[in-house]
């Protein structure tokens, strides 16, 4: 279907964003992605770390000028000295950054305007079995996360349904909730 | 035992993690922490996170002067703006940076001096779930990641039983690898 007009809503391309669905549809390639990052530790729990290109539908994607860089690092009562958030922090963050471009986007499609859309992420964990002791699992417990929404045009059960939906779909959440498979190899330089 | 020295080995405080070993073994409480993150909507993809204070055995760590902010964002093929990288890449980001932690202080621990230790990680997803059709999962259906470590007093399979053990107690990975059970709720504003 022809489109003569671009569509945008909560700042999503909405006209891309059918299209990309269309383009799924037709060759299932078009939704495969393998992302990346890589760390180099610098002392002690700081390191430093970079995301850059990713592959899609098996070909380097090349618009990204520069690689991101974040920081890592522990507080000081894990042996840190506060130069980044450390490993679980970045976890939870991303927890929330997923719901919301899941939800933002989600509302675009379904004519929903979105004015806010905060996100409050906390997690239980016990670093007894990090330590090499016997205590609960090493990851999180429990993860907890507080949405806010507003939005001019729909009503409370619109929002609330897809708050439900982006749980169901969302990809980040699912890493959490349910297991990855995990290979790690060791190289010695 | 008193300790008359401090012990730094990889830029670890091996005096201070033994004295944390010993501290979490007399209370349970000392090895508890609750993390926290928050998270903005701006605009289409993009949001602004920040990583600030955390809770450690029941009291709030002031040990931050400012929030870590970060930027999380989708590229253009995923109707984004390249502004920071995206959630899942987060993700990688943030194994890379729980191993790299784990195997530095845990070298340390064992008087293994650490002189490079880096992380390259990769995760393959397919967006279709999250764009509403059907299709594999829509989290990460595998992560592979692949470490380098160089040690000037190690033998390899001293090195391998760490990469070992690291996975073994690694939060992120268990984060990654197990299920999490994950409360969602919205608020209406």
């Amino acid at each position: 279907m022809p489109q003569t007009e671009t569509i945008v809503r909560n700042g999503i391309n909405v006209t891309q964003l059918l299209q990309t669905i269309e383009a799924t549809k037709a060759d299932d390639a078009v939704g495969t992605f393998t992302f990346r990052a890589a760390s180099t530790w610098k002392e002690g729990t700081y390191n430093v770390g970079t995301v850059d290109g990713f592959t899609h539908a098996g070909s380097e994607d090349a618009t990204r000028s520069a690689p991101f860089v974040l920081e890592g690092d522990e507080p000081p009562v894990l042996l840190g000295g506060n130069r980044g958030p450390n490993a679980v922090e970045l976890v939870l963050q991303a927890l929330g950054f997923c719901y919301a471009v899941g939800y933002v986007a989600n509302a675009a499609a379904r004519g929903i305007e979105v004015t806010r859309m905060d996100y409050e992420i906390e997690g239980d964990i016990d670093v007894r079995n990090f330590l090499g002791q016997d205590g609960p699992r090493p990851g999180f417990t429990q993860i907890r996360v507080k949405g806010t929404v507003s939005s001019p045009n729909a009503t409370p059960s619109q929002l609330t349904e897809l708050c439900e939906y982006v749980q169901a779909t969302s990809p980040v959440r699912d890493i959490i909730a349910n297991p990855v498979p995990v290979t790690t190899s060791l190289e010695i330089a």
